[in-house]
């Protein structure tokens, strides 16, 4: 057994090395001015090949799925594998951090215990996948449901803004649809699925914390919410001759904002979207729609929710002789995160002299497709203001290498 | 002496003709299947021609001015004339009741004295003005403050839709922008200005009654309200790190009900607008802006609100850590009614079975210019549902002629 490279496992120059990687990749986007990359796009072509040559630079054995996957892998004594993985695809106008942070920091840990030619009790994966973001098709999580074998094929016939459909767009960067299946690991070989994130939210910055040991990734429920009132003139009809949609709407918005509250962290909800059709200053609105973004860590809390929230609207819209229409138009589980890796990931965290903070991830992972396959965790990375999908979204060279730092002491206090 | 008619006192038959008189005019439009009709356009033409051919039917004189005002008169003992008015232009996809009410009363009212014979001791002139309702150009009421003596040239250059100006509208129309002085009245021929109109609101249908004295023409301030706060993930900003600027416009949207509310019907308050740039369900509103329409038939009142509504949204916002921006738009002065044609009308509705109900107009009238003339008073009809500005408008022939028959009252019982 040879010695490590001890500068490999220093934080500093883990994150120098992360933050080149990340501005490297970066510069690989459909546009001058601002960073897109799309699944299965020739920027997904050629970030998939940058992504390859540094996992071959590091030591692994490197090969790419019918959805352009890429994998590095580092073998090790047994037929078990730890999946390190996270995605190369972007939103519109990204970031650089969301998803080449998990990809980079997993070619780094890995290279780390390749250099040292000391083979682990399993074997590594890095997983870069290309479709976490759903920016091209009306469909996501396409490679990593592939990986976890639960690639439906139905979803193939989903089009692009082109027109072009998965299913020839597959055909069209060089891949077969009938190798789809191949994608998918054995439930004997794959261990467990670690992913490293940025955090797109200000917990770890609030908490004054670079890292963060995720508990669950939050299930959603989307209610629509339609109130159906009486279009008036604004300057004659009495207030308390009034039905006024908007009304209704407000204390809806204010009514899921107090509740949230009052779950104290374990509910988040939000009204983004609030629409009056033909609105004018002098007109009280007859109708009005909103959607309500709800978000749990725990199923119960939610579907708690959800319940007290709906029976409250109906109140208020029966108090202001509205009619009311509520639609769930999404309903996600929550995806939970083992609590054997949890742990392992905390005291990885502390390793590295961190205060690992518990959350619960908001925003959805490759991990929830993962999560068919194996048991999975998640490490946050602390992100400056909470932005994210934002070019100004930001994490720290020295952040990052506490990261690729605590990852691989994780892997080294971890058997399977 | 004469004696009267007593078949032309009759509300049954005055409703019946003010109802056929209403259809007929209803007829005239610039699109077989919506009622439009524009400030001196083609069908504002044929409008006028058919009132100035029901008031020589009646018996009055007729005279148009420059803008297209029709008068009938008839003359009376001593100089003075009571002027009864309202209007002929509509709202694109109108209702029938909105405007031509008032004239067509007028014109039976007059024709009953025509047909009398006796002569009252003042002139009455029955106006039709042509642009109430702003439809063509953005401006309003230029009819009326030619009438009243209160036209500004500036608002010639206005433009319409199709890039038209005001001052070449007239041309087309076949008058002379040098002829609108004329059309002003003197001081000392003015004695008062009567408009009757359908309420526009629910009031009069709640209380059961046919008619309103009409006490004031509401002031109006617009507050245009702007929030700005930090947009974010729906999914990973926790409840109390938010900056929502929804949150914070859906607690003033209450905020402004609640203060109405309180001031027991003195004022009222519509949040027509809110908007949401760049709306998505998954992303907290960073900025939020809304227009709050305040009335209130007391300036006083309605500054007394402003100032609370201000105060109010300034501390929240301040709690809510948002930015706030708050312009007033619009600010326009109550236009009182006079007390003693107030005291005349209510006594009218009396005479004619009614019971008097007191009201503030919430919409603006003709009434406005005109009180920068001489003395107003306004007489509301009950309007079906309180719905205007839309083809189900209704006034009932019944309730038609009760107005008509009031104004009857009205006049005989009036001297100046």
């Amino acid at each position: 057994m040879t010695t490590p490279d001890p500068a490999a496992l220093d934080p500093v120059v883990l994150g120098q090395r992360a933050d080149l990687m990340i501005r490297t990749l970066a510069s690989i986007s459909a546009e001058p001015n601002r960073l897109i990359r799309g699944f299965l796009t020739p920027e997904h072509r050629a970030a998939a090949d940058l992504v390859a040559k540094w996992m071959r630079e590091a030591g692994l054995e490197v090969s790419e799925d019918a959805l352009g996957t890429v994998r590095g892998h580092l073998p090790g004594e047994g037929r078990k594998r730890l999946l390190i993985g996270s995605h190369i695809d972007t939103v519109i106008d990204a970031g650089m951090f969301d998803g080449p942070l998990g990809v980079i920091v997993g070619i780094l840990a890995a290279g780390h215990f390749a250099k040292a030619g000391r083979k682990l009790p399993f074997g590594l994966d890095v997983l870069a996948f290309g479709d976490e973001e759903g920016s091209r098709f009306p469909v996501t999580l396409s490679s990593s449901l592939a990986v976890a074998g639960h690639f439906d094929t139905s979803r193939l016939q989903a089009m692009d803004a082109d027109g072009t459909t998965f299913s020839e767009v597959i055909g069209q960067f060089g891949k077969s649809v009938a190798d789809i299946p191949l994608a998918a690991y054995s439930r004997d070989e794959a261990a467990a699925y670690i992913e490293v994130h940025i955090e797109q939210g200000p917990v770890l910055e609030y908490r004054g914390q670079p890292l963060g040991v995720v508990t669950a990734i939050a299930g959603q429920t989307y209610v629509n919410v339609e109130f159906l009132g009486e279009a008036g003139h604004a300057g004659t009809v009495p207030m308390l001759l009034r039905r006024d949609a908007l009304a209704g709407a407000a204390e809806t918005v204010s009514l899921a904002e107090r509740l949230a509250r009052e779950t104290k962290g374990e509910v988040v909800a939000t009204v983004g979207v609030l629409r009056i059709p033909n609105a004018a200053g002098n007109v009280i609105p007859g109708n009005v729609a909103l959607i309500v973004d709800i978000r749990s860590g725990s199923d119960t809390a939610r579907h708690k929710f959800v319940e007290a929230f709906k029976r409250e609207v109906r109140a208020l819209a029966e108090r202001r002789h509205l009619g009311v229409t509520m639609t769930d138009t999404r309903n996600v589980s929550v995806t939970p995160c083992d609590p054997a890796l949890q742990d392992g990931i905390a005291k990885a965290i502390a390793a590295v002299g961190g205060e690992p903070v518990s959350l619960v991830s908001g925003a959805g992972h490759d991990g929830m497709a993962m999560a068919k396959l194996c048991p999975i965790a998640m490490m946050f990375v602390r992100c400056r203001g909470g932005i994210s999908h934002n070019p100004a979204e930001y994490a720290s060279p020295a952040d990052m290498g506490l990261a690729a730092a605590a990852l691989i002491k994780f892997i080294e206090t971890t058997n399977f």
